[in-house]
Order: C-alpha cells, then structure tokens, then sequence
C-alpha cells in the first residue's frame, strides 16, 4: 500500500520505504524513540518490520542492482550530490530532529560539525565514482587481462548510535561507499534516532527521483528482531553489510553472515589505549591533561576512538597528571547520553571493572534526574592488576569513562601492550625534544600492530575524512584489519568485487578498461600508473 | 633435537622444521606418499605432528614475525631470489620427485611449464617486495596522516594436490605473497606430495640461512589431524591462511577460523561456467571441440578453472559438438590422478550426477589396474533437469569429468546462469563476427556477477601470472570476492594490514611513508599517483 507522506493519519506507524513506495509495514510490534534531554518518550510510532519486510526489501535490491550495474557513474555521481545539497539546505531541520533524538548538541556538534562532514563525505564519494580511480583498474595489455573492482550487490548498512549523520546507514560513510560503487542500499534505521534517518531517506528518495536511478537504490526499514537481523544479513540476495555499533550486536550478526558465506563489515568496541611517555609529562603535563580531558568528555565520549585506556608509567609526574585529569572530570558536568542503553552499558562495565579492583578516582555512578546520563568516571588500575585480568580490564566503558593503568616502568608498560587485542587507535605521547625517542620506539613495536591508526601527540578522537584515514584496525575492533570505514577511495572497495576480463575485446569491455576510455581515472597499465587513453600500435 | 638431514636414519620418521632447526616431530602418527602412477607406496615415512609441533611453530612465528616486521625489502627480495634460483638449480630432481608423488608428467608439465611459473612467481613477488608499490602507500600531505599495507603477522599456508611447485604452501602464491608482504610462513604440505614440499622447504631453508632473516621465516608441518588444523587456523598467534582445496575441508577450516575472528582465504571448488553460443558453434565447430576437448582432459583435468559445467542450445549443430566431443573423450587414455582422494572423489560425484538423472556420454568409471585412474567423462541434461536440481548439478566433478547441459533456448541458458552460485572462471564463446552480439551480452550480463574471471574465446584453465589476473570469486568458489590468490601486486595484500600514521614526524614514519624515500615506489599522495620523493616548500 503506497502512503501520501504528507496527509498520513498521525496515529498510524511510520511507513517504510520499499521499492520505490513508502509503505505500511508488515510489523510484528511497534517502538518510540526517547529524548535523552528530558527522558520523554517521543511522539512518532515507528514499526518493527517482520520479515516479509525484509523479503520484499531484498527482491527489489536484487533487481535494482542489476539495473545499477548499467548504470553511468556520472548519475551515480548526480545523485549523491543533489542528495547532499538536500541535506545541506535542511541542516536546520534535521540538526533539531537529531538533537531531539540523540541529545547531542544542536551547535557546533550537529549542525556545524557532523552535518558539513556528512555532506563532504557524500561530495567526495560522488567525486570518487564519476573518477573512477578507487576501482583500481589493472591493465595488462600484452596478455589482454585486465581488471577492476565492479560493484558488488545489495549491501545492508546498520549505523550506530552515536553519529546520526556521519555513520547514520542512510547518509554515513558505509552508504556513500556502497552508491559511489554502484549498489543499492538496504537501511536498517538506528532505533535511537529513526524520525532523522527517515528524514534523511526522505531526503535521499527526493534526490534519487530526479535521476534514472532505479527507485529501489534505497530502501528503508527502521527495526528487526534480532532472528531477523540475523537473517537478513546471511540471505543469499545481500551482497555485503556494513555495521557500526557494539561488540555483542556486531558478533552475533558476524556470526551469521560467517557462515552464510556472507561479507560483513564490522566496526565495533575499542578501548584506544594512550601511551602517555615520562619525558613527555616532564615537559606538559597540565597541557596533556587538558588535551586529553577535552578529548574524553567531548560528545560524553561518545566516539569509537574515545581514549579509554591510559598508560602511564608510575612516580611523581603521573600522580600530578592523574589529579588533574581526575579534578576536569569532577569539574565537568556529564553530558547527555544518546539513550539507556549507553547508560545501562556504562553501569555495567564500570561496576564490572570497579568489581574487579579498579579504584574510582571520580565519577562511576549515573546521574540522577530524567535526563539520561552517567558520572564523567576515572578508573585506576596497577599494571600488575591489568597482568593478572588482561581480558577483563580491556572491557569498553562507551562514554565519558577512562581506565588509567599505571605500569611499574617502561618493561611493563611494553607487557601490557603486548597483551592488548585490536583496536582502532592507539595514540603515543612524547616530548618535543628526543628525550623520548627510545621510548617511542619500544612502545610503537609494541603498539604498532595492534593498531589501525597510531596517533603521536594527538588525540585519537577525530576521524578525518581522508583518503589515508584508516577507521579500521585488527579483530575484534573490526572482521579485517585490511579495509577501512572512512576515507575515499579505499572504504568503497569493501562494497565491491575484484572482477577480471581474460581476451574480451575491447567493444565488450567495461568503459575503465577500454584502450580509449571517457575521463581521467587512475589506472596501472602495464605496472605504471597513468591517466587517460592507451596508445598502442596494434590497436 | 636437532637434526643432521645427510644422516638421518632410512627408518625413521621424517624431521620437521620447527624455529630453524629440522627436528623430530611430536606425532601422533605417520604416513607415505604413493606413487599414483604405480599405485605403491614410497618408501619415506613423514609424521603426522600433533598440537605440540603446531604450539612450537607458532610461538616462533610470532618471534619471526616481529623481527621481520623491521626486515629491509631488499632483504626478503634477495632471499625470495636465492631460493627461486634454488628451485631452477634442482628443477630436475624437483620434477623427478613430484611425479613420483603426482602422477604428473615429469616433462613438459612439471619441468617446463609448472616449475618456471613457479621461479617466476618468486621473482615477481620479490621484485615487489623491493619496489614497494603493492603497499598502496597513501599520503595526506596537508593533513599529515598516511597509510600503507604492512606486514599481517604469522601466516599459515595450505596448499593443494595438484600443484605440486605452483600453489605448494612452500612456494606457491600463498607463500609468494606472505613473505613479499614480510609475514613468517608455516607450511602445512600436501599428505599426498610431501617429499617434494621437504624438499622445497630444504631449498628455502638454504636460501634464508643466506640471509639476516629469522630462521622461522619458513617452517614445516606435513599433517595435522583434523581438529588440530582447525585449532591452528584459529590460534590466536596466527594472523591468517591461505587455503586452496576441496570444499569440505575449506568449509571447516573457514567455520573454525571464523569463529575466531581470523583471516582465511579460501580458493576452493569452482564447476568454471563455459556457454558456448550457437552462432560460435555454426562458425566453427569442430575447432572449439578439440580446443575444448584439449583443456578438459589436459594434466587429467585436475585444475580449479577446469571447464566442468557447458552450457549449449539445443539444435543439431550441439548435437555434431556434443559427438566430436564424445569422441575425443573416448580416444583419449584417461590420464593418471593424483591420488586415491581424487578418484573416490570422481566416483562420488559422477555416481551422484548420474543417480539424478544425468546421461553418460563417456566413461562414469574407475579404470582398471593398478595405476590410478578414471574413464574421461562425458555426462549429460537438459536445461529443465538442471533447473529442477540447480544445487545438485553444480557439485564439481574434480578431474577429466564434464556436465553438458543442453538448454532450450537463449532464454533457458540465461535462467540457469542465474541458479549458478559463486565460480573462479565463466567463459563465452561467440562467433568472430557480430551475429552473436546480443546473445553474448544477455549471457555476460547473468554470468559476469557470478564469476571472478571472465574469458571470451579462451579456455579457462590456464592462469597467468600476470598483475591484471584474478584467481579469485563470489563465495562459494572463494571466501570473499575482492581478493585474488595469483597475480601480483593484490595477491600480496591480502597478508597485510592497513596501517594508519596520523601526525607521526617524518623521522618515525616506515620507508614508504616518509617524505623522502629511497627507492621509486608509486605513491597515491594527495590523490595523485606519484613516484620518488615530496617536494613540499614547509618541509
């Protein structure tokens, strides 16, 4: 049943968007989502979709990829950026909506911050496919074998919480990389914030009608069952998912896909260990504090790379650091939190690591009121504590919640290291003069491969979209330390398939294979990377 | 206990080589290769280790590892380049002792066609290895963060039966690529040639002893029982495998590794999709018969991109292919397997096709004697039995063995392409001029999504070496679709990890990133493809 989105009943369920048509869900129950500011429950009511939801969702993604397959990479292109001028025109709107819904900042955060992000991200990824070059075209033009990377299928994205817009599954960095390489999308809503991602899907459909794109390229379902869940992203029509949130969720849908033999693209918990170095307290002490404190309670430490794990190395300095840090978290008031379910998860890993022996140098309780939110908490931790429990004090506290361990010396601050699983970050500080060199190098061979960013005299907060950004790193911060998140051209080859072509002449080639190519990719022909056509005197 | 290997015992089990030293191995059992070509078992007794062998390498992987993580380039290329000039120095007795444990021909398959390719594969990848480019180093000059794929940890390489020297974990492109990439390797050889591996290993072994390289670069298991190789392939200290074999044991090892979070790559089964289009037939029948014919049954058609599954039209001119085919299935002496697991494998499957109706054009049967053999083997359906049991007709036949299925129209051939699951290969032949245009886009458009390589006019058995291949596809013939085990530059990274610098200085930045670099290594920086050094006026 197709729905005028403008005259809807207000009491009715939310519509989904399937096929080209916001429609009633088949729903097996029904949700709201809930301001953080004030815990009241929000008007909206929004449909768990059941699985012939799912069903009919995947059909037409089926269909749809294969009509995006012919499609040009210029309307590819079009498309996302005429959805990113939408975005940009409504930034008022939909910063309000997702201020409402997650309790993050109106300003700067959403409007002046994730927003403009967001929308570059989608204008690189637009700029990305019209180019062509993150498709890798390989040329060997003696043999006549040459290959790309051509689009892969449907592909199922599921943002977290805690980016509404830059990670949101309809306009985050997993969407942008599975349009520019050609598939349709799948949007499993966050369920904190479905009023905004439907205002950007609205925003997005808006934007695919103007072009020849197939109706179905995104489609949009706010809420599974976790069985549906699960099914959805092993069903033999998806092609690939792309998953953003917590370690339980991401290891059960890993699970699934595993042994479906589907692709799934997970970026989960990390504790983002900081080394913080003696020579490098000796020099700035109060200012690494600072940095550091900032960069924790920003957001209410809302970030996948917030620094949770701080090693210092015992004496003097590191007292008169951790009293500083300790007075800016007790000086600063805890933010809002973007649901209960982050607060039920800080209460449960700090009381699990406060259980275990780590005393509370501040915070480790949740705040009282309606507002939902959660002491700005400091644990401590001895090395030889962390030794004993390894697996237990590398539990994530997602929010404003830092572990500082403290190691003997440098030999055990190397221990420890050696015994941290992957992470997404992991961030060094040094002195500015080489005091620390030697330091430095032993605890970056230690640091280094357990790593997908190493940070040195930076926090590890910012993820900049870069084409050199990795937003990845080794399991079980994410399924593959080879492939990155963030950052164009390489986070939209997850999303594609290596394919070659052996004697295929040139009239069936595809257009970044051809000898006489349309634009100006990047391509390895022969071992060299060039630009433009390839000029041979047999062709 | 170490072990002199010009002395060791005639009677005593084989020596493994575990943290540099050959030594006697902690089994739980034994076994001989046989001679398929007599059906004899060769003299030499190898271990079956047990976990304690498989914990000892693995704890001098990791030590390898680290050291190697700080190796020169040109260290791992010269010993990559002593040990293929090793392989050419013995390429005779090399050759002698895998058809002694193959069945394959001494000359010109092992001797001149697969023992080159594999001496050439070596240089290749060492050649990358010094040169640089394979890492995709990515520079955000402005910004200063930079990427590049870096050493993954310990690798684990299982090779197949029917490449002793190509695709042997010991020299194939799984152990190309792991060492050019900078990884240590454990070697888990084929039970069915494990003389040659020995062999292999000894030659490697040689040539790393040359170097400063640790000695557990390379080390050597020659069995596992099942449940120990899925222990080794989940083992926390490995960091991936590389597998090419059956889909049974692939699947364990997948679901084992899976599990734990670590990398497989999988290059198992694939039935290789040949539609041969009616105008190509009208054209030139009897050519593409014996070219056919040629590629089905050479080397007994034990290859992954063997052409297992034809799809034709019906009409009498498939009738007069389907006879020429026939025929030289039947005048051919079937040629020797490679051991007793492929030919009950042949048994099993054609017994299988057979039983659900397919028809026997030629052979169905073990042939007599003691060498061991099957008849080539010619089966036969129509389009509606296979779209009636599209799982069943595609299990793969592993040997001289070929489904015919006739289809009713263009129409038919393309609804069975879209029943076909995952292929390395999918190959099409049309006539020369344009009369089959139409027919060869509609089967493109089915098969091309469903195969890694696609071919025009061109058998697909052979795989070159070239950086355009890909030896890779869609699940199931593969774990993931964006890597290829053959062809170099991508076969290296899939034994790296994206590693991510962000505001490291210059002088704590790995070769490849650094501003000023030695060597000529193509560089992406700032979105350019460039060689040699930055020129930046603040530097």
């Amino acid at each position: 049943m197709q729905i005028d989105m403008e005259n809807r009943l207000v009491n009715s369920l939310e519509p989904v968007l399937l096929d080209g048509e916001w429609q009633v869900a088949s729903s097996c129950g029904e949700f709201q989502a809930l301001n953080p500011a004030t815990g009241e429950q929000l008007e909206r009511r929004f449909p768990v979709s059941d699985w012939s939801d799912c069903d009919r969702a995947l059909d037409a993604a089926v269909k749809a990829a294969e009509a995006l397959r012919e499609a040009e990479p210029e309307i590819l292109a079009s498309f996302l950026e005429a959805y990113a001028l939408g975005i940009e025109q409504e930034s008022h709107e939909l910063a309000e909506l997702a201020a409402m819904e997650t309790g993050l900042p109106f300003q700067p955060r959403l409007k002046d911050v994730e927003l403009p992000r967001t929308v570059n991200q989608l204008r690189q990824a637009a700029q990305a496919a019209r180019e062509g070059s993150w498709a890798l075209p390989t040329l060997d033009t003696k043999a006549n074998i040459r290959s790309y990377f051509a689009p892969i299928g449907p592909v199922v994205t599921i943002g977290p919480n805690n980016f509404p817009f830059a990670f949101n599954g309809a306009s985050g960095g997993d969407f942008a990389a599975a349009i520019a390489a050609g598939n349709p999308v799948i949007v499993k809503a966050h369920p904190a914030h479905p009023r905004t991602t439907q205002r950007l899907v609205e925003l997005a459909f808006a934007a695919l009608r103007q072009t020849q794109l197939p109706p179905a390229t995104i489609q949009l379902l706010y809420r599974l069952g976790h069985a549906d869940g699960e099914r959805l992203v092993s069903d033999p029509r998806v092609a690939a998912t792309g998953f953003t949130g917590g370690r339980g969720t991401g290891m059960q849908l890993k699970a699934a896909a595993d042994r479906a033999g589907k692709l799934i693209y997970l970026e989960m918990s990390s504790v983002n260990p900081v080394v913080v170095l003696p020579a490098a307290l000796a020099e700035r002490s109060a200012a690494i504090a600072e940095e550091f404190g900032t960069s924790c309670l920003m957001g209410a430490g809302q970030f996948c790379t917030n620094p949770g794990f701080v090693l210092l190395v015992e004496g003097p300095a590191t007292e008169s650091f951790i009293s500083a840090v300790q007075s800016k978290f007790r000086a600063t008031p805890p933010g809002t939190l973007l649901g209960p379910a982050v607060r039920s998860g800080l209460i449960e890993s700090t009381s699990k690591l406060i259980a275990a022996g780590a005393q509370v140098l501040a915070g480790g309780e949740a705040a009282a009121g309606p507002r939902i939110a959660f002491d700005n908490t400091l644990l401590r931790i001895s090395g030889a504590q962390f030794l004993a429990q390894a697996q237990l004090f590398q539990t994530e506290m997602f929010g404003a919640s830092t572990l500082f361990v403290i190691a003997q010396n440098m030999a055990q601050t190397v221990d420890i290291l050696r015994h941290l699983e992957g992470n997404l970050t992991g961030t060094i500080y040094t002195a500015s003069a080489g005091e620390s060199e030697r330091d430095y190098q032993l605890v970056a061979a230690a640091l280094r491969p357990r790593v997908g960013r190493l940070l040195n005299n930076k926090m590890p907060t910012g993820v900049a979209v870069s084409p050199a950004m990795n937003h990845g790193g080794p399991y079980p911060s994410t399924g593959h330390p080879g492939f990155t998140a963030v950052g164009i051209p390489a986070s939209i080859r997850r999303f594609a398939m290596l394919q070659c072509f052996d004697n295929v002449p040139q009239e069936r080639l595809p257009r970044l294979l051809k000898d006489v190519m349309p634009g100006s990719a990047w391509r390895l022909v022969d071992g060299q990377w060039t630009r433009g056509n390839i000029e041979r005197s047999e062709s």
